[in-house]
């Protein structure tokens, strides 16, 4: 028979207990922080009708990058590449019997057909974070600060790291009231500006003329700007610009100072209307963005019912595993195996399971030794495994109701009555 | 535009919060009891390449009910039917750094194409449980057990429930020393067998006439015990009947005494090779198979490296979601918010972050209230959402450092110095 692999498929990560327990450190560091403001878990399938991402997930990852098949009755089926659309999806299902406004979250697995490198792969988890049924400027400023208050409880340095925002409107209103370009060309100018650090100079120079004409000084002066203050004058009065210059001053008040004015952030997501924001790690080594997010008014209203104004982020686990390692936030995750009992002679299992279900609804985590190695390797064992306490225990141990107890990281032995043992481990835990 | 559909993928689920949070209780419980045993956490991507399922998953999934498909980069892969066949792929791959035995879990979603119905979907979640590195029986055992307290953990009265056991080489031994079967009529007689209960009496006796000839009686009488002192004399001495007697023996000696011999078990997957369980739902309208699982000694050596001996159990969540609505053992999940801010005014919006903010601090979930409703109307809404208590802020309030509080379920109301709230909510968690 041929012999099988045993990789991963290409792009995928196997979780071994060790990476698992990393994984389950950064899912609960997540979760604490969004359960605090009262956000409620949900989640869906990860396949979902294709149709549903052609709208508004943007041509790129449609096209390119979907894992999509027909399944054995004929559907065009889709492993979603982000949970946006199943979200606005699943709200658009119940519109009519939810209570607005809805505190959202959840961390699913997604898939794009990429090639992997370094913090990127082809599965990922992401967590979403929503708040949707409210257009109040302080649901953004909410949403923002619980980005902030997550790189928080993973220990990040505000100085490490800016939040950069904007406002879709603020940049459709000068794109169409004062450079006056119609539909088309505004949402070309919006892409090129998506992509403005990717590309050189010269070439942004060229394109944005070919849209802009004689306006570029003054599209240059908008893009120059890393305060809302020094925006033309010419926009100024602008009440989007005001919605920004809102949340931003309520982000302040907040504790939050490090959130700067970025007029040339975009964000690739064709659905977002309002206020969008990037987290961007300072470190010269790896200058990117981590996560982002923002408002998308529009999106739920494509299901045919009424609109639900709304607002979230996507973070993503390698971007935030990258960025832990980086700046070395990694904590030590251990095993939660308290115990392992070894027995002497194997005729005492029934009294060895039963000193094991005696500590295990006192909740110490144990493990018998069932293998006929000799006590010194299975001490030795033990230490491999890291379970810092080793029970040994034989017939006599069992006649004279006593356990002896070793402590792995001193070596020493105490021999006690099996009836404290309990409230022996109590005082580790 | 056409209008999207807002319905989840034909046989998966959309889970709102309250799902979730029955989701979230199932998982919860399951954890609690494995990881008590010592078992770690892992898991693997849901796609992998297809050969994985071709060597030992069984006939039946792979030909019609995997979802399987061609990536961008003609890659043959599957979104995996069941765990198995990846923790033996994930072990063979760290076969020489793993320490042995491996105490491991994972709870995966997977996908068969199946005609979606009560307690079965396209996809389900699955806790799988397995001990790796260890032929011994109370390997085995433990693995039972465990199954066990499970079910004890959900509330499940032993009495509703009975799990049968069997020994895969006590049916070979049986089918090729006693009946003198090859092994091709060998393994039809046990996928016949496997049918057993879905197939009319007439139709089982032609065909196993037709594999075991002129022993009929013989395969009758062993297929009829109900205890292993039952079995026809001719086998009573098999090392393999001694097995399964020990293992029953131990596991009666743990307080497990729902669990019996039968000698239809057969377990649909090729890939065991001892011991092998099913637990069975006694209740009369649902007399069903709940989950089971068994000793697969030579999955982990398909993969060309040193065999590793490994029993385990698959349990899937609609299973035991339908068992715990049958039995009502479904618990009341409300919702975790504990505390709804309501401004009289939002110009105090600062200060209601402030006092959110500490509350956190101190493990209450607080939710602000940012709608330009009426004050009555946000208490009704909180009263919707199941809040219990409501703090009605204003400036008042403010200049005096005072706090209104609402207690939901009593109405009243308790007007207390700001400094003193996070101890009023300590005695309420």
């Amino acid at each position: 028979m041929k012999k099988l692999s045993t990789e991963a498929y290409k792009g995928t990560r196997d979780f071994y207990p060790e990476d698992m327990r990393l994984q389950n450190y950064i899912f609960a560091t997540m979760k604490s922080v969004v359960e605090k403001y009262g956000y409620e878990e949900y989640t869906a399938s990860i396949l979902e009708e294709s149709d549903l991402y052609r709208a508004k997930t943007g041509e790129e990852i449609v096209n390119e990058q979907t894992y999509s098949f027909i399944d054995r009755g004929g559907r065009d089926v889709t492993l979603r590449p982000e949970m946006t659309p199943t979200v606005a999806r699943m709200v658009a299902n119940k519109r009519k019997t939810l209570f607005f406004p809805l505190r959202w979250y959840s961390i699913p697995n997604c898939f794009r057909y990429e090639r992997p490198q370094r913090g990127r792969l082809r599965e990922f988890w992401q967590l979403n974070v929503d708040l949707l049924g409210t257009d109040s400027l302080f649901a953004d400023a909410e949403i923002i600060k619980i980005a902030y208050d997550i790189m928080d409880a993973f220990g990040a340095d505000p100085k490490t790291f800016v939040i950069k925002v904007n406002n879709r409107k603020l940049m459709n209103e000068f794109f169409k009231e004062i450079l006056k370009l119609d539909e088309e060309k505004s949402y070309r100018l919006s892409k090129l500006i998506d992509k403005k650090s990717k590309v050189s100079e010269k070439e942004f120079t060229e394109e944005s003329e070919s849209l802009v004409g004689n306006q570029r000084e003054l599209l240059d002066a908008f893009l120059k700007a890393t305060t809302l203050d020094e925006l033309p004058e010419i926009i100024s009065d602008s009440k989007n610009l005001k919605e920004l210059r809102d949340v931003m001053n309520t982000l302040n008040s907040q504790g939050v100072k490090n959130c700067i004015f970025d007029p040339t952030l975009m964000r690739g997501f064709d659905y977002y209307t309002g206020i969008v924001f990037e987290v961007f790690d300072l470190n010269p080594l790896n200058n990117r963005s981590l996560f982002g997010g923002g408002r998308y008014d529009n999106l739920v209203d494509l299901f045919g019912v009424e609109p639900v104004p709304a607002v979230g982020f996507g973070m993503g686990d390698l971007t935030m595993q990258t960025y832990l390692e980086t700046y070395n936030l990694t904590p030590k995750l251990e095993t939660k195996i308290d115990v392992i009992i070894c027995m002497l002679d194997k005729q005492i299992i029934t009294q060895a399971v039963e000193l094991a279900t005696v500590l295990r609804k006192n909740g110490v985590t144990v493990v018998i030794d069932y293998t006929d190695k000799k006590m010194g390797q299975k001490i030795k064992n033990a230490d491999k495994k890291q379970i810092p306490f080793v029970v040994i225990y034989g017939p006599e141990e069992v006649a004279r109701n006593e356990v002896t107890i070793k402590m792995m990281k001193t070596g020493k032995q105490k021999t006690i009555p099996q009836n404290q043992i309990t409230n022996y481990f109590k005082g580790y835990n």
